[in-house]
C-alpha cells in the first residue's frame, strides 16, 4: 500500500496579547497574536504530522484559516513519498493554479495560506527524515535546491545557473561551519525592550536586561511621535552605551519625506538600521529614503509580499538588510529563492521574527543560509522576541544572545496540543473566560 | 428614527465560462468568471440596496466571499446618512484596521473584499441620490473628492493641494463635456475577438465584426507561443487593415528579457500597446521593458494591487496607459486617487474590464474622469468584452463602439435576482445540472 496524505486540519488560534500591549507599535496598537494553523495527516504507520501556520494579529485570522482550508484538495489524497520528494512541483501547482492566482497573484491571504501548507509539508518531510529542517536543507545538493525555486520573474536578476554557482561556492567549509553552529549558535537580537506601549522605566530596565542576557543588538519601535522617539532613543542609548547596536522600526508609519526628516532627527543616537520606514510596496520610496539617510541603513521585509518585490529592493540598493519572513511569502521554497537573491546581491539576511512561532521557523532558514548559501554570519542576526515560546513543543533556545541550533526533527512548528484547545477562537476557554471577565 | 444599515448579504456566484473557453489567455486557460457578491440592506423606507462585488475567475471565490462577510461589523448597525456622507472615513476605518491590515496590507483578498463593500456603499449612495455614479462623483466639489483620497504613501508624488489644483483645472467646460458625453458616449475597445482558445477562422471573423460594429481598437491575447502569436497577429492585422489599433495582452506571461524579445517580433504588426508583459509587481521590470520596446507602449493595471504600485509605475515612466480595475484596489475612493495620479503624470487611463460586471463599473469611473479629472478622452478607451452583461439589471449599452452614459441611479452593479439563484455555487441549478451532465 502506498502511504497517502489523508487529512488537512485547520485551527483558528489566537492569543489575547492586546491585554498586555505586548507587540504594540506605531501601526499595530493592539495586536492579538494569532496563527491560522494547519496540521497535515497521513496514513503512514510512522504517525508523523506536518505542522504549519500563517501568522496574523487577530481579526482576519478566520479568513486566513478559510484560505488554508481551501488548499485541502491540493494535498489530501496525494501519495506521501512522491509528494514530499517533489516539493518544488507541489509549490508550483498551488502558486500557479490558474484560477486561485487571481486572488493575488502571489500576495496577501492566498499566498500566506500556501506558505502555511508548504511549511507544514516541509515539517513533515524533515520529521520523516529525522532531521531538523536546517540540516535537511543543508544536506540537499545544489541541484535539488535550485529545483525548489521558481525563477519566473527573477531571471533578469538571478538565473538557475547563477544560483547553482552560489550554492557550489558555499560547499567548501560546510562541515566546519556546521561544527561552529552547533557549538556557538547563531546571533540573535531582541525587540523585547522596545514596544511602544511600554513606559520609560520599563524600556530602560529591559534594555539593560537585554545586554546582561548577552544581546549585542536591540530594537526600538518608533514612528508615533517624534519627541517621544527622541526621548526613548536617548534612554535606550544611555542604558546600553555606545557599543550596543540599536535598530529602530517604524512599521510603515511614514511617507517618504517624513521618513527622511524623522530618521535625521534620530541619527544622532546612531541607529543601526531603520526598519519599514514606509509602505512595504514602495520600492522606489525605500531607495529614495536609503540615499537620503545614508550612512544610516534601511531594512525591510516582514511585509514584502514575494520574491519579485525583494528582487527590486535589491536591484535598487534600497535595503542594506533583508528581513525575510517565514510565513508571508510562500514558505520554504520561496525563502530559498530569497536567500539566493540576497547572496547574489551581497545583502545580509536578518529575518523578521516574533509573533507566534516566527522565531521557531526562521532560525532554520538562517542556519541553512550560513551552511549552504551565503556561508557567512557577518552582520547577520535573527530577531528575537520573548513571546509565546512556551506554547511550542520545541521552543527556541537562546544562550548568551545566540539561537542554539535546534536538534529535534522538523521545522519546530508544532504548537502544544493543549494550546490548540485553550486558545481556539472564539470558543476556547481563554476566550470564553475573557468574555466572561 | 435614524435609518441604519441593517444587513450585509454575500453570494458566491460563478459562471461556467470554462465550458466555452471564453476568457482564455496565456495565464488563465480555463476561467470560470465569478463574483463574490455583496448586498447591503437598510431599514430606510426607500428600500434601496447597495450592490457590489469582487471579481474572481473561479476557485477561491469562496475565500473572497468569506473575506467580504468578515467586514459585516464595519457597516451593519451604522447610521445610514452619516455613513454614506463620509465614505472617506469609512474607507480609512476598513483599510487601516490595525489588525486586518496585516493580511495585506492593502492587497489581495482583503483589499478586494473592501473594494466590494466600498463599491456597494457608493452604489447605495448614488441610488439614494437618484444619480448614476459618474454624475454623483462629477457633481462633487474638489474638496469633497480630495477628502475621499488617502494620501498616505502618495505625498512624494501627489499632495492634497496638487489634487485640488487638478480638480479645479477641470471645472471649466464641464457642462459642455457632459452634453458631449450624453450625446456621443465614451469610446470603447473590444477584447472579444482575441481569446487564445479561439481558432484562426473565428479570430478573423470576430475582428471584422468588431470593426463593422464601430470599434477602432481591438485586443489580442498573446504569450503562449510566439509562432502562434505571429500568425494570429498577422491574421488580425490583415482582417482589419492598418488603421485599426490592435493591442496585445500577455497576461503576465513573460520574464523581462522574454518580453522584450517577444514584443520585438510582434512589432512589425504595429501593436498599439503591450499589456501586462510581466509580473504586475515588477515596477522596474515594466520600466526596463518600456525603454527597450519603444515606440511600442506598455499598459498595465488589472492586477496592480493598490495606489502605491501605480504611483511607482508612473514615477518610472513604466506605463503609457494606466488600466485601473474597479474591484481590485479598494473601490471608488482608491480609484479617485489613481485617476488623480494619472492626471498628475499625464498618463491616459484605459480601464480594465470584462469579467463579471467590470464593464458596468468602470464606465462610471472613466466618465467621471472625463468630466472632472483629466477632462479629456484623448487616447482613452474603456475595454469591452461581450460577456455576461445579460445578467445585470442595467447592462452597459454600446453604440458604434462607444459606451453610452448610464442613466439609471447607482453604480450599474445589480445582478438580476434570478442570476443570484441560478448561478449560486455550488448548489445553484446551473452547477447542479452541470454536475449531472
Amino acid at each position: 500500500m502506498t502511504a497517502r496524505i489523508t487529512g488537512l486540519r485547520t485551527y483558528d488560534i489566537r492569543f489575547p496579547t492586546s491585554r498586555e500591549l505586548d507587540g504594540s507599535d506605531a501601526m499595530n496598537p493592539d495586536p492579538d497574536y494569532s496563527a491560522a494553523y494547519v496540521v497535515i495527516d497521513t496514513d503512514h504507520p510512522d504517525g508523523h504530522e506536518g505542522h504549519g501556520f500563517a501568522f496574523t494579529i487577530g481579526r482576519g485570522n478566520d479568513i486566513q484559516t478559510t484560505a488554508i482550508r481551501a488548499l485541502e484538495s491540493y494535498v489530501v489524497g496525494r501519495p506521501l513519498d512522491g509528494t514530499l520528494s517533489d516539493l518544488g512541483g507541489v509549490w508550483r501547482e498551488m502558486v500557479h493554479d490558474s484560477q486561485l492566482r487571481w486572488l493575488g497573484p502571489e500576495k496577501g491571504v492566498m499566498h500566506m495560506a500556501i506558505s502555511a501548507v508548504v511549511n507544514a509539508l516541509w515539517d513533515l518531510r524533515a520529521k520523516r527524515a529525522g532531521k531538523p529542517l536546517w540540516k535537511l536543507l543543508a544536506d540537499s545538493t545544489p541541484e535539488e535546491l535550485v529545483d525548489l525555486v521558481d525563477f519566473r520573474y527573477l531571471s533578469d536578476a538571478l538565473t538557475p545557473a547563477e544560483a547553482l554557482e552560489i550554492l557550489r561556492r558555499a560547499e567548501p567549509g560546510r562541515a566546519e561551519r556546521e561544527a561552529y553552529l552547533l557549538e556557538r549558535g547563531y546571533p540573535g537580537y531582541t525587540t523585547t525592550p522596545g514596544w511602544l506601549g511600554y513606559d520609560d522605566a520599563k524600556l530602560a530596565r529591559l534594555c539593560k536586561e537585554a545586554v546582561a542576557d548577552g544581546f549585542t543588538q536591540l530594537k526600538l519601535k518608533v514612528g508615533a511621535n517624534l519627541a517621544d522617539d527622541v526621548r526613548r532613543m536617548g534612554i535606550a542609548r544611555a542604558a546600553v552605551g555606545p557599543d550596543i547596536r540599536i535598530a529602530v522600526d517604524a512599521n510603515q508609519r511614514w511617507d517618504v519625506g517624513q521618513a527622511i526628516t524623522w530618521v535625521r532627527e534620530l541619527s544622532r543616537f546612531d541607529p543601526w538600521w531603520v526598519e519599514e520606514p514606509t509602505s512595504p510596496d514602495d520600492v522606489l520610496g525605500h531607495a529614495t529614503i536609503a540615499r537620503a539617510i545614508s550612512p544610516v541603513k534601511v531594512a525591510t521585509g516582514e511585509h514584502v509580499q514575494n520574491r519579485v518585490v525583494f528582487k527590486q529592493l535589491l536591484q535598487t540598493d534600497a535595503i542594506s538588510y533583508l528581513q525575510l519572513d517565514a510565513a508571508r511569502v510562500a514558505g520554504v521554497n520561496e525563502n530559498v529563492a530569497i536567500l539566493l537573491l540576497a547572496a547574489k546581491f551581497g545583502v545580509p539576511v536578518c529575518p523578521h521574527a516574533g509573533g507566534v512561532g516566527l522565531c521557531e521557523l526562521v532560525q532554520h532558514l538562517s542556519m541553512f543560509d550560513f551552511l549552504a548559501v551565503s556561508g557567512s554570519m557577518d552582520n547577520r542576526v535573527i530577531e528575537f522576541v520573548d513571546h509565546l515560546h512556551e506554547h511550542f513543543v520545541h521552543p527556541v533556545v537562546i544562550r548568551n544572545g545566540n539561537y542554539l541550533a535546534p536538534t529535534a526533527p522538523g521545522f519546530s512548528s508544532d504548537l502544544r496540543p493543549q494550546t490548540l484547545i485553550d486558545y481556539a477562537y472564539p470558543h476556547g476557554p481563554v476566550w470564553m473566560e475573557g468574555e466572561a471577565a
